[in-house]
């Protein structure tokens, strides 16, 4: 016997979420048809709402439930520099380091040639747009440290080149907390390269 | 900065769901405030009409498009033979194996003391109610290997002791393919029970 229908296309479309595999979208799905109705409603309500509440700030692109988002309305932050992020969650963790009192811009993604990403594909021209317009000083480069993060960031730093405005990267080294024995090479070797005088 | 209330509200309800941690949730509560409006609907779409369409069987409390599921409704079913599984996930998977040809019914989960799920939050009354209504020689329980399937195995065992139907349990191994090196000590010490002669 085979999966029944409905269930079938639940499955298939639930499979499609990242970081679901087919088991764990058969579980799910299951878990949805024995669920009460009440939280049925409530889930779908959620999904619902916050797509509707939701859109993406016409300054920075953060996703915020105001346009312009609160960051970027804020008179009381420094319009010179500008934290440069792949996704509104990465904005999202750094907004927590109250040391930085900046501005945004939120690429929507990573370049990666494998999965055909381009910068046609991230805001790669709006934030030129934005250099062109706006007085930037300094621009951080957040974006993830891994191979797409690290090709995105080399290739804005090319691009921004020209605009002289300083350029910053993440500094790179131990997580604090962080347990030596367990350091990749290459993040130990960052570390070593970024060391600092006591 | 804090989520956005409507995130905040995704990611407490899309939490809850089974296999799902805090990180996986708030990650697809974003990817979901991104996907295209026709995505989201067909995410929608197969949940409701999943819910819908899929009912219990009124005889074996699988769920199916019918009621009574396509399996009760067989008639060249072995009527006698009874297999007892804890989901109808479980159900699904047994019916994959040609060399059965009995009817099932499903418990709906698993005695589970440590999560206060006892013998009135799954379908042993119904059980009962079924073998004392129904002709039937044999019972499988099919209830999963693990101390929770063990226990309820145990449980109905000595429930339908009184009713002179012959019970048995699903034989315990090596599973098929199966490297010894990397099974367990119960596993190989089952399996040693459970030895063929050649």
């Amino acid at each position: 016997m085979n999966r029944p229908q409905p269930v079938e296309q639940m499955v298939e479309i639930i499979k499609k979420l990242p970081g679901v595999g087919p088991k764990m979208a058969e579980r799910l799905s299951y878990h949805i048809l024995k669920m009460p109705q009440s939280e049925v409603n409530r889930l779908i309500d959620s999904i619902q709402k916050g797509r509707q509440s939701m859109k993406y700030c016409d300054v920075c692109f953060n996703l915020s439930e105001t346009n312009p988002c609160p960051i970027c309305s804020d008179p009381s932050r420094d319009k010179n520099m500008l934290c440069v992020v792949e996704t509104p969650q990465d904005l999202l963790a750094v907004s927590k380091v109250k040391d930085y009192r900046g501005l945004y811009f939120v690429l929507g993604g990573a370049l990666s040639p494998l999965d055909a990403i381009g910068p046609d594909d991230i805001r790669v021209a709006q934030l030129l747009k934005k250099l062109k317009s706006d007085k930037i000083t300094e621009i951080i480069l957040a974006t993830d440290a891994d191979s797409k993060g690290e090709t995105t960031a080399l290739y804005l730093a090319q691009l921004i080149k020209p605009f002289n405005i300083k350029v910053t990267r993440l500094g790179y080294g131990l997580p604090v907390g962080g347990d030596i024995e367990y350091a990749d090479e290459v993040t130990l070797s960052r570390a070593i390269a970024g060391r600092k005088e006591m």
